[in-house]
């Protein structure tokens, strides 16, 4: 093995690799152009002002710095040897960064979106409907399937509250993963309001974030341990069996062989009616849900108990699951309120969501799911026959390219073998022998790589073959 | 304006920008697919001991460093305070680097390129021809058309010798550039080896890369500067004297009208016939014209004094201009033979060419020439007339885009002023308008936005209008 590669946790993209994602985010950059979504590009760098205490504390740490460029310690040098031995020796070098980096690596695509419709408030068109497909860094340690780079896929629509926006993000999203064949996708919808009411039916409005976060939990450790958890965090006994009735109602949803959202709807109507934050929460939980049904979305589960860790959503929440595999989720988002406040601009509600582009090129892979041409490097391979009949070879190829089909001449007269050997390598459908007898009687021999057979025939013949 | 900004040096591309450059990307990547090129991608960090040394002393100043995660500086603190004070202090902050840096963002495509070959070397298929489309990053100072993010596309074919690949990179250079219309642009093409005997016949062999880098300059400061700084070199009187008929062939060849290249070739053998070096590089170069007549490429020009600054290639090189522009060279390339020696796998000869991806966007920009239509979002906007009549809204929205019309649905039922002056923002062709009355009779309301006409008529009327 070679002692050069890439950085631990980055990846090269081979060919193969690099046709399979591109299948992938054609797919869902044509979903997002077909309902008017724009492109976004924001650059690889942030400024550290824009990006530190976004994540929390731990993000900050995971976020990479890059090193300022030039003479990055004359600020350090000008301080007095005490202050300076003080910066470098600081508990886990967290002193010195602040005088040696003033930028980082975008560590989602959120906060660069933000920064750049607040910086571009004013101009542009609201809704601002974006979406964005870019590498983000974590300097996260390195472990099976993940990796310190990878790529987001969001889509945004920013500054209007209407539910029309959630739909459309959930049209997009049923069919990108129609479209991928993922056809026992899940889109699981709640909205942070029922939430809130369940944490105001009990009493702990205050604990609405340790709810949230217990209860987001209830698919992995099950009912008990999050009772447990909700105890830890301080609510009493009886305000924990108050949510007994909501328990049994995911548990009855979980034995349902298919979704039944009126039902669901109605059960929680009697469980959350007395609070207004209940009653709001459930009226737009029921209006997304019918506009939905007149839009023949197939796939939406409504789960009051989904919750979704991200404390910046306000409204609607989705999660997206296949059901039928242990990779979890492949996506999600939802609504907020107040993304841009923290770059000056107010009230500019949006809504989003994320693709996970690893998880579901994994799943497609597991299930082979790729089309079968994708690895059709080229169409057509042309061996080379040698130098006299090189000019020949070499209009042959112009002219298979002028009507589209992608053509390779081998580049030398190489043995037979060697270049039937390239050509099983680079997977083409067919090639082309043009030998002097062809030359001579107008025609070329074409074999099919797939069935073996073998053609002698005029070159408008094959390229007919090709016409839709 | 907003205190956050993008770092400086580097942009975001507002949509409008991201489309023109999706529409430059996707030619060039076209043409590269056309030939059977294989697409790469590598990460955006190396580690530092992959980048350095690769670019001169100037390069390595000019690389992004990251910091190391965590506790950076641990190695640092174990030293005694006096070693520590050394490192800190050191001239230029040059010795405190390794201690807190492994990686670096990627400078150029080529360098991870050679790593990825050697690294995979014996399992890819040779000739090994790729594409890629990444960013690059350079700290260099910003200034007016140069970033310190901007975009490489390179193509290379290694692993073989033949003259074919060379000829088969000048066609994809002459293709894209004939599909961006920039039909001024010449494929100036030379060889080292003409260079190299140029050096041989003045009996200055020792002192190639000077003789070159001089040359280099002609165009921009004229004969006599370019003697003048070969007699600084350390040239004698007669030895540049000597080079006088190739400049001379040089005057003569900036006054035709058109590239006469065999006329070209006939007179620099009368120069050059005495060395072996200049036979052969001669003899490439004919080779390589004349197959490019057999293709009927139309653009190129043999300048047997274009030189290229970089120091690796060892073979034909090619730079693309415009000729009436000043916008600087718009791509080259060349052949190199040591690419991948300093990864430790030797003798793969490869040639390689490079699109200038901004310089190619100014001038298509400067003349007009991204197409008509690139900056529509969307094809139809759909008014909102409220919520009684939202289903049918949503209806016909899903109707549009399953026959592969881009549709948006205006979110909610603003003054149709205000949804007006969005269709327009967001130059859609259309705008349809579904009433009251339209819906009794299942019809819409179409207006183009072009010419102010409006239609009414069924939806699948209006669908059958946009079938080829």
């Amino acid at each position: 093995m070679s002692k050069f590669q890439a950085p631990k946790g980055m990846r090269d993209f081979a060919p193969q690799e690099v046709l399979k994602r591109e299948y992938l985010f054609d797919i869902i950059t044509q979903a997002f152009k077909r309902h008017g979504f724009m492109p976004l590009e924001t650059p690889t760098m942030e400024n550290l002002e824009t990006l530190t205490g976004k994540y929390g504390e731990e993000g900050d740490r995971l976020i990479f710095k890059v090193l300022n460029s030039g003479d990055y310690l004359k600020k350090l040098r000008n301080k007095d040897e005490k202050e300076r031995e003080e910066i470098i020796t600081a508990e886990g070098s967290k002193k010195l960064t602040p005088y040696i980096c003033e930028k980082g690596l975008r560590y989602d695509l959120t906060v660069p979106f933000a920064r750049f419709v607040s910086q571009n408030h004013g101009q542009l068109a609201l809704p601002f409907k974006r979406y964005q497909i870019q590498p983000v860094w974590r300097a996260e340690r390195p472990q099976k399937g993940r990796y310190r780079e990878f790529t987001q896929c969001d889509g945004d629509i920013i500054g209007d509250s209407s539910l029309l926006c959630e739909l459309e993000l959930l049209q997009i999203y049923e069919n990108v993963f129609s479209q991928l064949k993922l056809h026992d996708t899940q889109l699981i919808i709640n909205n942070r309001k029922i939430l809130a009411a369940m944490a105001e039916m009990i009493g702990a409005s205050d604990k609405l974030t340790e709810l949230t976060i217990a209860i987001d939990k209830l698919d992995k450790i099950g009912r008990q341990k999050v009772e447990e958890e909700l105890a830890q965090k301080g609510l009493d006994s009886q305000q924990i069996e108050k949510l007994s009735p909501l328990f049994e109602l995911s548990e009855q949803m979980s034995k349902q062989e298919k979704a039944d959202n009126q039902s669901t709807l109605k059960t929680l109507e009697s469980i959350l009616a007395q609070t207004e934050m209940g009653q709001r929460g459930i009226a737009e939980m029921r209006e997304l849900i019918e506009m939905g049904q007149a839009c023949e979305l197939k796939t939406l589960y409504f789960d009051p108990l989904l919750a979704r860790g991200l404390d910046y959503y306000t409204g609607t929440i989705v999660e997206v699951k296949a059901k039928n595999t242990q990779i979890g989720s492949l996506g999600g988002g939802g609504r907020y309120d107040n993304l841009t406040d923290i770059f000056g601009v107010k009230d500019l509600s949006g809504v989003g969501v994320s693709f996970g582009a690893d998880r579901i090129l994994l799943l497609l892979e597991e299930r082979e799911l790729f089309p079968e041409n994708l690895e059709t490097y080229c169409e057509v391979l042309i061996i080379h026959f040698g130098k006299e009949s090189q000019v020949q070879h070499l209009q042959l190829a112009n002219k298979l390219r002028k009507a589209g089909i992608s053509t390779e001449l081998y580049p030398s007269a190489a043995k037979m073998k060697k270049q039937m050997k390239y050509a099983n390598q680079k997977a083409v459908n067919f090639v082309i022998l043009q030998g002097e007898e062809e030359i001579q009687n107008g025609q070329i021999t074409v074999k099919n790589m797939h069935t073996g057979e073998q053609k002698t025939q005029k070159v408008e013949e094959f390229i007919q073959s090709f016409a839709p």
